[in-house]
């Protein structure tokens, strides 16, 4: 019997993993909870997901908006297996599914202490299971996972350097600035290292943060001093048969950001998604044991393929990391 | 049997012309050429389109780079009904095609003159139906066809004053400027008018342009002196019941053209796109006979539904309008 | 005695007027309020303002900050003549200035109802003579009085239709956005023609606005029905006569705003202020009787001349416009 | 007698050198070059600067928009002791100075090859003494030098890793890109490390660089391990006395590169410049024997002061730096 999903918050990431669990054999779409009648209700509603309310108080708004509301949250919660939190920050639904007792999964906005169990796939996927709740890394940590971890396994890391050039908003997020200024994170050494370290036990990473004008992708520049001395060629390679690795090539026209999404967008997913982390061979270079790159991650969807592992290995469905992995990524078109 | 189609560049319009000629059913592509093996090169192949180059001298280049050229421009041309200029403005292929006695189809980058036929659906589609040679217009006047027609057909024009805030650069586009300047197109009443005039014949139209930080979509500030006086929602209703135009609300959260993009991508289209023009059904205000209303143009996207009605006239495979409208709309899935 | 003169709120309006009063010889500034110890307030310091703070509660903050608090608000009142109210549009300190019977000028930020009495120097400082309150209209609205005004003079107008392209954020304020995405103005026509209205009484003025992602000056592009038909070239000479108009010509390299603030900057004013409206001579078209013309409005300087201006009106200082202006012009060092 | 200096292209870096040469009681302006009449020559002629042509060949049509032109580059080289070369990378003069046997600077923007000598006034002052030729290094090598030297002398280095946040573009240029990409230097490490080292001779240390879409300041994100372990305040404490170093506080509402240049306009200099390499107090952490550290450079500005002490070293005007300095600074009114 297919993992009843709940998605309590159908935003950014919310919407992605409802389509990104409806694309699974082995789990559904209980419900979708928002609070107000925006386009992305409507998606939800055109979408055919049963569309429930955070609370009663929320639903005459939702209803004047012809919103078909179906429930409340509490009562989603009754029929659901699991929910993915994908709610702001600040809201705090914890009490509320332990109370309940539904299996729980956070986004990357929220702290470790909340759950205590930190997720991503390669790292640690077999301490999520059984789980009652996890917390899915962020879209930069997952990303530094990505490239970081085959390296650990293969050559083994002295340490890490990585400065983050964040996007300062969303594509659809025109609130937020700013619109000519660079800003940096003065928190020095930055969260975004230790927070890898919660799910890449004992990594010694050190991280620094800007924030730039740009809604697309952000950009890490990443400094690893190895345990050995293979080649760039050899990274690139270990790439190429890395999961969730996408290569990318100036030569093919590829020089920032802005290429790599238009690149996406010709893939023909759906909101020109790309859910791997992109890395340019040509920027690859290994000088004695250190190794330099840049990988750019599209934060709006690269934690999507970690969420439905999450599911998986939380629910008991499946134990083995690559198996989910392979089913996630073949349901979702990544590329092989 | 179907209309054999060839694509000459294979960039911003035309992958995604190649692309919907695929999802109908009475014309197919025959080859697509392209000079340079970027990554939309490598895309073109993964489609399955026969590539081509544009003569001899590009080929090796390509084959290095591992792209399988199936020909040359010339020998595409000979077997292909109708080719789709999609090259950058300074090119000039037609006494190419003349000799090979192709019929063409060119952008709205070039001028009128070229072809002496210029093309929007709604406005002349029948001035079109088999001819040789034809322009579709760009975007921005295929966007003001759209909306000023139904309004020209049911309450008469007096005049037209248009503004276009024009986007600077395409998404993808990372070398063009500027990052924080607006700039008139100082050239007063611009060009634009004129070039609606060249399909809406008569209409009297004037506008003026500038040119802003951003890539995502045009947008047009119109203003329109009608011989009648409907009310706001008469003029909200006729748009409700015209193809090709979406009526848009803020109140659903889409206050600005990042919006109107997050919601198209929510469509599901392949590269996100939104063919159809947006219209603010909240910035819709008639003030005795002055209709003001904002529009907003998917630069990448809006024309491609007349590329494929144009090459149903010019091919004679439909004499009705309406009917090629509906055939290429359904086939695209375009909003109802 | 020279006009003692109190700024209330020393930010990007205050630390202007304070510097402009500061140049002239009939007026001074008794002292500066403000909130909070940031970098504009060590600048008060450093320029020898008085430094008072709104209310007792601030002052231990800012002398944390060892910022020398000379006394608060209401001590302020009590010797200043008039205060120049730049505080954020939600404060209200209307009352206060009535309890201590002290003459006020607001900015344009704040409605007409607020004063009664809006102000721009050309338009009607014979209405401000010894007004106790008045309102200095916005940036924008003060670039319309400065180039309509002497059109309507010589010529006289039918109608006005403007587009105003707004920059989104001042250059220091890195919270706004939108970073990439264009938003109209929805409430159209927009507030902007009524209220050159409140000082151009009886103008027929529309007008709709747009935000696009810039920190760098308004563009307005202007479309006026005249009562006669001038040439291009009688509109430029008009121009080139009237005070606190610039023109400037992109045959010397000016295409756009960026341009003209970098003219601004080699001018060597304080902040590389442009207190001038700029239009662009070859941008004035007139066709018919219509006028066509773009204009950019540096949004942190060009109202500073009209405050000391309102300053003198209301304080009796001087009866006739004209000389006002030539002394705050000459003072301030406006292009002759 | 003070040096006649002659200034070969009037643009960014080289109207700033002529402003401050002429703030220099030893040294003078005979004359600037610029080939077109853009708003810039005109600000020359209003200057007063001898106003010269690159040839013959470019006087009609400066004489035509009305620039006196005294005479040609080469006329100019007769009278001159030294030439400031401000001209685009792909001009080369070299062989006419050689030819009339005058000095010259060139800027960072050529390569360390074309002189053999590159300039740094704290790093390598003495080197450049009576030189022909010298280039000064570019504004972020510059800015490196400035925060690296002190620390290098104080408590030496082991290595540095510099990310270099760049601006994509200059505030007046508006062709240049991107609007919304982020683009990596694939070169890795870049060219700004062994820039570094032609004057800090033998330090290791090696950068990597990003470009993103602002026009205001470089901002580099720096890690220095160094050979003592002095706490973050001694490190702050250094800087404090480092001449053009200037410490900025996140506390007095300094987050960004965009209220570091609102900061530097409220310092009342031309054009709002600001010489200074702006450094984050707040910003400034050691662990252990790594310093970590962020600093913004005004690209267009940091370099000035480095062409006035080299002009001095070169024309044996003194020989002491720490004089030299003194004296610049002074007159250019810097931060003491």
């Amino acid at each position: 019997m297919p993992v009843k999903v709940a998605i309590n918050g159908y935003g950014t990431i919310g919407k992605r993993v409802a389509d990104a669990v409806r694309q699974q054999d082995d789990m559904e779409i209980v419900g979708v909870v928002k609070r107000r009648p925006t386009f992305e209700a409507f998606d939800a509603m055109k979408n055919g997901f049963p569309f429930y309310a955070p609370t009663e108080e929320f639903i005459p708004a939702l209803e004047k908006a012809r919103i078909k509301v179906t429930g409340t949250l509490p009562e989603l919660l009754e029929i659901a297996d699991i929910v993915i939190d994908c709610t702001p920050k600040k809201a705090n639904y914890k009490p509320l599914y332990e109370k309940h007792n539904v299996k729980a999964i956070w986004q990357g906005g929220e702290k470790h202490d909340l759950t205590g169990l930190s997720f991503n796939t390669m790292a640690n996927y077999e301490d999520a299971i059984g789980a009652q709740f996890a917390r899915v890394v962020s879209c930069n940590t997952t990303g530094l996972c990505r490239t970081l971890h085959p390296i650990q396994e293969k050559y083994g890391i002295e340490n890490v350097l990585g400065v983050m050039i964040r996007r300062s908003a969303d594509p659809w997020d025109s609130k937020t600035g700013p619109i000519n200024s660079i800003e940096p994170i003065l928190n020095v050494p930055s969260h975004h290292g230790p927070d890898v370290a919660t799910v890449m036990y004992g990594l010694n990473i050190q991280t620094t943060a800007v924030k730039v004008p740009t809604t697309i992708m952000h950009l890490h520049s990443v400094v690893v001093k190895m345990k050995a001395t293979p080649s760039s060629q050899d990274i690139v390679d270990l790439w190429e048969n890395t999961p969730r690795v996408a290569l990318v090539d100036s030569g093919e026209g590829i020089k920032g950001t802005s290429q790599i999404m238009e690149w996406a967008k010709d893939l023909g997913r759906k909101r020109g998604d790309l859910f791997e982390i992109a890395v340019w061979k040509d920027g690859v270079h290994v000088v004695g044991d250190t190794l330099y790159y840049y990988q750019a991650i599209h934060q709006e969807s690269d934690v999507i393929p970690e969420n439905i592992d999450c599911i998986r290995a939380m629910c008991n469905v499946e134990t083995d990391k690559f198996k989910s992995m392979e089913k996630t990524d073949k349901a979702m078109g990544l590329i092989a």
